[in-house]
């Protein structure tokens, strides 16, 4: 609870969550709002409406990012908060529009009680978060920090080759505001958990400590494409069963952390053809950067001996590669201290999944709160959390944005 | 060598093979003369004039088998040798065509030292060999042994939906004779290994005691797609980890035998996605049924326990199952004996790869001379065989026809 006795009200932020879910909406449920596509259009046009009705200042800047201001009683650096109304192709009506919503709630709540805050609070919606149309993901905050530059942004291309920064002003949201002009004071972000862990635990609430390392590399072993019937075993150089054997060993070296081969393409791939080539994925992903590496060494070493003994070459590359993010620990505690004041079990936690805030960790102070997705599931409109939860999540981002904007 | 001092002349058959290769012949080299495609009809038309002028008798009955002739002293069951000029879709001039036109080369060396055997001779080419294009591969042959039944047959179609009766009239060669009516005394299939034995054992002729069977099957493991980050290992149900699993398992389970996994398709193969589904095949091939029977249990059992322990559903589906065909003992001693007499390595060895013969073996006494493939390679442009390999290859089987040609 926070010191002035508020909480959000839970029906408000749960009709416009479902007002923006029916923006994009699927046939047979889930949301398709993919970035700079009509129904993101669409769904950036009710945000800035919203924004609008509730006095905040909007802006816009050059990658589409969305700002919504809510002056304080200083004229200083804001409290932010923020996430994504993209989607995935298939998606969920709560990943991202949850937390930007949750923040407008706040923004209502304030007004309503006629609070004014000593910072300037700031409710934004990145550009792009998903990547799922255009790579990388988490662009709008990865360029608001200066990780990437805005031309090579603006420049990517969708699998049809339609540019970004053409569709942005399609769209109508390549804004005037330069991208990366507010370094907030602190920046909070409320998400669903999109894993199974506070679920299975029976735990509400999670204070995010920090983002997993992402390693993604391909590896590719070539051998000899043979017929099934007429090769004996040990004259052959199977790429596929190497690749096999990579996704077994790869199992059992994780066994700890996480690590996933999502792609396995063995070629020519017959049902009697010994596989001449294959390609396969590795997902290694890691809270401490020293065991990532290790990780990846022993993956790598795995990937050797494995060629080396069925006489295969190896090729390998990086798809990408992000050291661990640690949040801040002051916001850390300030969630975990948040969720015990208003009784909500809660555990400190790694997000496996890549967020908005761990861009903006690069600039300022930052952390994150999440609340369980049923069964895991994300990415699939399948996904859900239940109404307790949400709005138990939104009023503890209403408590940190109050403490972190009366901070001095 | 023969009673009678005779031996085929290679350059003519080289010739032939040219001739013939130049048929379909692909930028690059190699042979794409696809079942019932133009370069198909344009490989039978050559095939055909070719007979005529040798004074063959030409058949063509309503599956597209092609017979040549020749008359005998006795009015009886002919000896058959045969093959197929059919090819899939990137070849090479060996594969089946060696057979046929080794078949014109005996006849044409009878011709010219005016020998008349008792029992009359044919040279076959059996429709669809491959079954690259029309399924199931074998099928002119099998149709000629009353295994599958003509109307099936003509009804079969292409990926494209061209019904194979249409194909066969369009190019011409629906022919007026009923399939099966030639009950050969005895035939003689002469190929290319299509495998690395003899040339890795530096042996000349295989004596072919037999064709493996062959079990193919396909297994499906079904689980959960989860997000790569966000889902601990001890909560995956990974269908491609099982996949791979049971991979590895069939290379443990067949090391004395071949097996094969050619096709391995996780879903949705994404880096960042723990597949739900992941579907493979397994290419189990024996000599013996009753090992191919334990083998097939073996992988099955090791399918199940996998599913078991990752709490996956298991579904699987033969695709193709042949009983292992021994051929006529008389027959492969002969090939042995001929090869010994014109003094050339030989070895007994089964085919790993199907042909004709296993499909006449239904009907006549059968068996097959193989020729080493250099490297093994087949169904690939770059398939070859040493000339001196394919001469003696075909002087064995004029060898091998005089002598069931003169039988009792």
């Amino acid at each position: 609870m926070n010191g002035r006795g508020l909480s959000i009200d839970y029906a408000r932020l749960a009709g416009r969550i479902r007002e923006l879910g029916a923006v994009g909406a699927l046939e047979g449920g889930g949301v398709g709002r993919l970035a700079l596509s009509d129904a993101d259009r669409a769904g950036r046009d009710l945000l800035v409406d919203w924004m609008w009705a509730l006095g905040l200042d909007v802006e816009i800047d050059a990658i589409g990012n969305i700002f919504g201001w809510r002056e304080g009683a200083e004229i200083t650096a804001p409290v932010m908060t923020g996430s994504h109304i993209d989607s995935v192709r298939a998606g969920g009506m709560l990943d991202g529009a949850y937390g930007v919503l949750a923040g407008l709630e706040v923004v209502t709540c304030l007004n309503d009680h006629a609070v004014t805050t000593d910072k300037p609070l700031v409710v934004a919606a990145f550009t792009n978060e998903e990547g799922a149309r255009f790579h990388p993901d988490m662009m709008g905050s990865l360029v608001h920090v200066g990780g990437m530059s805005l031309s090579d942004a603006l420049d990517t291309r969708d699998t049809a080759g339609l540019r970004l920064g053409d569709e942005l002003t399609r769209i109508g949201y390549a804004g005037g505001a330069t991208p990366g002009a507010i370094k907030p004071a602190a920046f909070i972000e409320l998400h669903i958990e999109q894993g199974p862990i506070l679920e299975a635990e029976g735990i509400r609430i999670g204070a995010v400590e920090g983002v997993q390392g992402i390693s993604w590399r391909e590896y590719v072993f070539q051998g000899q494409a043979n017929h099934a019937g007429t090769t004996p075993m040990r004259l052959r150089r199977d790429a596929g069963l190497a690749a096999a054997r990579l996704a077994v060993a790869v199992a059992d070296i994780v066994a700890e952390q996480v690590g996933t081969v999502g792609e396995i393409e063995p070629a020519p791939n017959l049902v009697n053809v010994v596989p001449g080539r294959a390609r396969l994925t590795v997902d290694l992903r890691n809270t401490d950067e020293a065991r990532l590496q290790e990780a990846e060494a022993r993956v790598a070493r795995a990937a050797d001996e494995i060629a080396a003994a069925a006489d295969l070459g190896l090729e390998s590359r990086s798809l990408a590669r992000f050291e661990p993010v640690a949040f801040d620990a002051a916001i850390v505690d300030s969630v975990a201290r948040a969720a015990e004041a208003r009784g909500h079990s809660h555990r400190r936690m790694p997000s496996g999944a890549g967020h908005d805030a761990q861009m903006l960790a690069r600039i300022a102070p930052a952390g994150m709160i999440f609340v369980p997705s049923i069964a895991g599931i994300s990415h699939n409109p399948a996904e859900h959390t239940a109404p307790e939860d949400l709005e138990a999540g939104a009023n503890l981002l209403l408590d940190v944005m109050l403490e972190l904007a009366e901070a001095p």
